[in-house]
């Protein structure tokens, strides 16, 4: 019986693909919606930008997270 | 017989990575529309900011929710 | 028994497939808004592509991580 | 018992399925908010063509990546 | 145990299957958002119809990849 020299790899790549299926569309929708916002009032661009960038730091860190989880549930 | 050698991880990770797909374009949504909000009504700016970390908080914490339970599981 | 000469593959790839679905969303997210934001204010293209490129390289970061977490997870 | 001979195939076909799914809506979008920018601004179509190409080349690359990645997997 | 005879097919088309969402989905919104763009701009059909076309041949191309690569991965 052979079955293991097949079907090979790590699921844990399975979890992190996952966690970043969410931020990828996420940081698409904050930033595509956010150059829509600056055109449309380019005298607040720091202020725009400034709102932009939170979005994308917690919706990143969600990906970030999911990188580091498989080394944490394996210390545990 | 050699499965396990070949097929390693922990599936938990699994669980956060399908934990964190539903956040991730939940953020992107409440920021995206967040700063065309502010760009349309910009003398609202802490109202609509607070409004915009409330949106934050509650999809967060569904991923931090996903990050804790494997653990939670664990010990039950 | 012969289940591993039927079934084969590296799991692997699987991760990196879903770690792709995201960011590729969230790119076209970007450059469809993006090119209408452009639109709009033509006179502002040297912020708003500055704006798009910056949302595309965190996006585009998501899936590059995934296609070299494999090689991570499986060094540890 | 003949599990083998029931149920087969090459799980990496299922990791291009996957990163094929977000290029593939990504695209989409680019070339969607694409035409309707074009239909605004038709004046600026060159440099609207421009950031449209440039949207979709980043777009499918995360495909094509996928497309790669299990025969680079599979040499390591 | 009679396992393997409940649970038949080729994990391939599950791989196809997949393929199909995104670039479904994407042609789509190039059409969707295509016959608004014409109905907007109706003299400028040629260019439009142009642009259309070349949207749905990179979406359309991702779906017919996912259509030959289990034989590609077969081959190897």
């Amino acid at each position: 019986m052979s079955l293991a020299a097949q079907l090979t790899g790590d699921v844990t790549a399975i979890g992190y693909g996952l966690a970043a299926i969410g931020p990828g569309i996420g940081i698409g929708l904050v930033f595509g919606h956010g150059v829509q916002a600056i055109a449309r009032q380019p005298e607040m661009f720091q202020l725009l930008r400034q709102q932009i960038i939170l979005g994308l730091v917690f919706a990143e860190a969600l990906a970030i997270i999911g990188l580091v989880m498989p080394i944490v549930y394996k210390k545990m």
